[in-house]
């Protein structure tokens, strides 16, 4: 009962819903209708977006080993987790087991600019739309807090998939740039 | 005294002092002796920099006013200024007179990334090196908090300044990108 309590836990700082899902039948079974859990028990699999902060840091760093990413401190990840504007998850639910399967997070001033990082899905699930799936949940929960300006930093192979979602590299010559301490 | 009392008050989002200025004899003088206030009393004119957030918004609205840029609510821009990750301002400091002459911040995760935005340095005040003085001390301050990574996205004029300070654009092929709300 531990997963379904924090599933359905007030959110903090978004006034959305917590949890939606990637489907509109199943956004009325699972995220709307609490009183409907038990058909969240069918043995259908089915993809469940989350903005619960307090996942398992162990999962999240499988996930990210999946896609081959260097591991991270965990102190630093829960520290991040912490601070980030907005955290986003993707899950296979089948019944009552769960399985995380994509991520992302943004900073944000709340206000104006939100940037968008660690964007990852399991490469068991790539391929599906489910990537664009969970971008779109992010998205949509950063236009609900009225931000103005999403951000982020693509590698290149990545860059054609951003656009596709409406993303501008560049717009205006402006340029994204870095800065590491030497 | 409000001034010099929030001058030296405590930071709460970083541990170092919150306000160093500009030259060594000056840190000396108002950064590291309350004591030595009369000091800063003198005629000459000095640069001081802050991470107080207490801001009069009209005061940095001017300051914006004056470099052109697009007014924006300001309840807005407090919101912005209250989860920055840093705030930093520039102040020209005469006698017991001080003015708004340059203002940067930046969001962060408070763990791996930080993204610079709205930096300014008012026209009478451009072409001192003041600009590059700033930024300095927005990286100090990001770097004494373990932030590896400090981004930013630059208008097509200002690439080459923060070239200068050792910014990379598109490093390994990473582009900045924007999405807008339709």
């Amino acid at each position: 009962m531990g997963f379904w309590k924090t599933w359905f836990s007030t959110p903090e700082s978004l006034t959305t819903s917590k949890t939606t899902s990637f489907e509109e039948h199943t956004a009325a079974s699972v995220g709307n209708s609490p009183n409907n859990i038990s058909e969240t028990s069918s043995k259908e699999a089915r993809i469940v977006f989350s903005t619960e902060r307090d996942l398992d840091l162990y999962e999240l760093e499988e996930l990210c080993d999946a896609v081959g990413w260097s591991r991270r401190p965990l102190r630093k990840v829960k520290k991040a987790i912490e601070h980030s504007f907005l955290v986003a998850s993707m899950w296979q639910v089948r019944g009552n087991q769960r399985r995380l399967i994509g991520f992302a997070r943004a900073t944000s001033d709340h206000a104006f600019n939100a940037t968008i990082w660690d964007v990852v899905v399991h490469p068991d699930f790539q391929s599906k739309g489910l990537g664009k799936a969970l971008m779109k949940y992010v998205l949509k929960k950063l236009r609900s807090e009225e931000i103005s300006n999403v951000t982020l930093f693509a590698d290149p192979h990545v860059v054609d998939f951003y656009r596709s979602m409406g993303f501008m590299s560049d717009p205006e010559g402006i340029k994204g740039m870095f800065w590491y301490p030497h």
